[in-house]
């Protein structure tokens, strides 16, 4: 019987970094070495990021994969932690390529003593919902197990996990001492709802410790949460890493295996404490999950701020307060670009914010921008609101052009669903903070974060108008969205049956709506396609974002068949 | 020993119109039995359309479809086709499911004497290029052999018959007289020339004539180009649709069942000689490619015109062409929106185009609107240029706002490829006809309709000038693409390397370009990623559209190991 110190390194990758990734993962080697950590381990894809998408069909890319592996396999060694056991993620090449192109496996590797000692492909392959492995990856095949100084481990990679047979079951018929998973899973709401309760079923089954490495971080539409985590084999947690940052955590691991039967690892010579984090609330999950996503695109991407339009309405509110999170406020540019149709209220709520918030602040009105073109093209009705809405769209872009800010487009989920935007107008932008929120959901983030500042002794930074006013595009002379819209909390419950679960409209309204009104929305969903395919992504949190997860035609005609 | 007359119905389906592709099945039923047809050949998915992506998700859209195949085959019946059998395509409900999603079979169905009398589903799913089926079907199990009127015949979907093993080689293991497969196998450069040696081999394993049907039309980015054919054992091809169009072709093959063995269906009482449509040269095949792309987009969408800018350079000229070619110049609306830097050379190849293409043509000088955003905002260097490509892009989104028109984008591959575009500008639009036509393509589509004009005793309709002269975006003084840009022939020719067979820049520089200027379009070709994310989609010809063939992060750092 032996004790062994693993290190749980909750790291947040680049994809295609492959040296920052490994410089991550040789930092974090040695901090956890430092505190008596023998076997580190990363998370899944950890030295190329996650996803990588169709970078997997690259064979330049594989190479650099396996050789970046290599180098940091050598470093490691040459900086004093050969004696350490490693777990990376990286991508490998497949000995045989699947029909038509995958050619990669999905892999972990063990670095020891300079070298690849031990490898492992991933055999189960998501390919439902933001996931594209049976397009990208070549599935392996066999088990892993070995002896870490007499922790006999065995080693799976995300999806793996979820799923009973394969290699679970493989593993759960050995005697091993504890699994370890290395995962890239992304956040969606009450995911760690899931997540527990599973790890907790697998190591009962293991008989074993399970060792849960999650990444962290946003990666373009996906925000990895972190939550990575150790229960033993009764199901009690017994590390949980902080969500939504970077993490290294260690514990210490009962071995009942020889230790001369495999890699010899000095054992601890203190004790620890592992760290349990406490639960987030939902809504705090959420609003941390947009925060990181906002923050790790801007910074990933090399932004030095952020721009974005203030109406004096909610979703700009809370979008500039997630960008003031994200960023710091002085890297937040707010433009106010009142019309003649914007209110009083409206101008002042979008200064107050930009007061309380702290942020850049810029007014900029748009009837001399708007009257040439309503002149010149002689518009009327909705081409004329919509001038209105693009004017204010060139504004930020021409801002980004001389500034180089991100633009944030703050659209929410409610209007992405039914199409409630201009075109080239409030969508513009490299971002959409709230693309995955619903409209009910933005105002209780609104009143949650107010909360959290009083509860802090800060000003709270949304002004109470901006939540309790009626929502308005200001684009025409006392509107409102309720003049085209149901409510919102109507309209939600609707896309939540219609979008999130694919319910029909006929299950709709036997659910209780009216069916008019549920008629209409499909209409509105369907045929606002082709806007959200020319959609700035966002961070999603749902369990049926817009994007890459629902993937529709644009050209579609919804009729029975003959009778 | 019998003879049954074979049709071929080359439809062109609608996705999700289960009463229009029904009725459309019905009516070739009945064009092809009073002809002597008694077995009626349709595309795969002809009831549903294809690809229905996530719409396969749905249990209702299964249900209708399922439904729908009941409904036309008591319809064939009531109308007096029931002594037929019918080829249909369709979704049908799978008895298990995959893990995360699918629940679906892609499935063909023999419609007789009003019933369902046999099924088979697709076995082989396609989960690369453009293709997502494993994502969204369940693969079927065996091989379906029916004999009708003494015609033993096996049945394939599509990708079955692409690959050797599977249903392939269990049906060459069987004595069967005609194999028939059902496509939806969309259009790309040179397919032809893959598909035609492929049936030939197929037909001689299976020492069989191989009846391929393949639907046709334009759906979103994808142009299905028809081309069923009929190759005996041989390898000789008996009979060939004209692509690129709607077609019934009949053919009459012989079998050597017992016809008391099957199906009973009356032989032919005259003779016919199937239709062999001549091959048609690369160039054409893309023109025509184009035109059925952009004809379909807006007739199944139902927009009733075409609204372009027409700038007097070769890619708004060729735009205009295909849409006048697409759906008549009565239809077509080009507008010049001259800048202070426009060349009268420019505003003159812009006139005199509409003029010989007969397109509506009306003048929107931009001046008068980029003026008050310059002084208002300070505008200078690339801000100032872009404010220019974002008045013309609102000048056409307000006239598609007031009149209904679809706007083309006019952006060619090799533009989009490195970004050079305006966001919101030049690409605003709902179909971008040039997406996957590179820039030298553009020209060789130019001057080759320009002969087929001349051929014709037309007046060649794209002004020469266009062709010839410097390409420039005129958004400062004396501006050309080849200021920031490599020549053209180099740019695509690096292109073609990088993107379309995803080179790496060390071997593209292997392969005799110059170093700096292939990293220079490798960084501009990555840096633009969030571009065509936002980009309208456009019809796919190559075998590497951007789109849903090629999925790459936004963000991503190319680096390679620690050194």
């Amino acid at each position: 019987m032996s004790w062994i110190r693993f290190a749980l390194a909750q790291l947040n990758p680049i994809v295609g970094d492959i040296a920052g990734n490994s410089r991550a993962i040789l930092d974090a080697t040695s901090n956890a070495y430092s505190r008596g950590a023998r076997v580190i381990v990363t998370p899944e894809m950890s030295i190329t990021g996650y996803p990588v998408d169709d970078l997997a069909s690259s064979i330049d890319f594989i190479r650099q994969s396996e050789s970046g592996v290599a180098s940091l396999a050598a470093r490691l060694a040459s900086d004093g932690f050969g004696d350490a056991v490693v777990v990376v993620g990286y991508l490998s090449e497949a000995s045989d390529t699947e029909f038509g192109g995958a050619r990669a496996h999905n892999s972990l590797a063990l670095l020891h003593e300079g070298r690849i000692v031990a490898t492992y492909a991933k055999r189960h392959l998501p390919n439902y919902s933001v996931f594209d492995e049976e397009r990208v990856f070549v599935p392996g095949a066999g088990t892993l197990v070995q002896n870490l100084g007499g922790v006999v481990t065995g080693f799976l990679i995300c999806e793996d996990l979820w799923r009973s047979d394969g290699p679970v079951a493989e593993l759960a018929a050995r005697n091993v001492d504890a699994v370890v998973v290395i995962n890239a899973s992304p956040f969606e709401l009450a995911k760690d709802e899931m997540r527990f309760p599973l790890l907790a079923t697998r190591a009962a089954e293991f008989g074993a410790s399970v060792v849960y490495v999650n990444a962290v971080g946003g990666q373009d539409d996906l925000v990895f949460d972190g939550d990575s985590a150790v229960l033993d084999s009764s199901g009690s947690t017994l590390l949980r890493a902080t969500r939504f940052e970077s993490a290294l955590e260690l514990i210490d691991i009962r071995g009942n295996g020889e230790s001369a039967d495999g890699f010899t690892l000095a054992e601890p010579e203190d004790t620890i404490t592992p760290f349990i984090g406490a639960d987030l609330p939902d809504i705090e999950a959420v609003w941390n999950a947009l925060v990181l996503g906002v923050r790790d695109y801007v910074t990933k991407n090399g932004f030095p701020s952020i721009a974005l339009g203030l109406s004096g309405g909610i979703d700009s509110a809370v979008c500039a307060v997630i960008a003031a999170d994200a960023i710091g406020a002085n890297r937040v540019y707010g433009v106010s670009m009142p019309s003649k149709y914007s209110s009083d209220g409206s101008k002042d709520d979008a200064r107050d914010l930009a007061t309380i918030v702290g942020c850049h602040y810029d007014v900029q009105p748009i009837a001399g921008l708007v009257a040439p073109f309503e002149t010149q093209l002689e518009l009327t009705g909705i081409a004329a609101e919509n001038i209105q809405a693009r004017a204010r769209g060139m504004i930020l872009m021409a801002l980004s052009n001389q500034h180089g800010h991100l633009v944030l487009t703050t659209g929410n989920k409610s209007e992405v669903a039914v199409g409630y935007s201009t075109m080239y107008g409030d969508t513009v932008g490299g971002f959409a903070p709230l693309k995955d929120v619903f409209k009910t959901l933005v105002w209780d983030l609104a009143r949650w974060r107010n909360v959290r500042a009083s509860a802090r002794g800060e000003t709270p930074p949304i002004p109470l108008n901006s939540i309790t006013k009626a929502p308005s595009a200001e684009l025409r002379p006392d509107q409102t969205d309720q003049d085209s819209l149901p409510p919102y909390d109507v309209l939600d419950a609707i896309l939540e049956l219609l979008v999130a679960q694919r319910q029909s409209v006929n299950a709709v309204v036997s659910a209780g709506f009216d069916r008019e009104t549920v008629e209409r929305i499909a209409n509105l969903v369907a045929g606002s396609e082709w806007k959200r395919r020319q959609a700035a992504i966002g961070p999603r949190i749902s369990q049926m974002a817009f994007g890459r997860e629902r993937r529709l035609p644009i050209t579609v005609r919804h009729t029975s068949g003959l009778v």
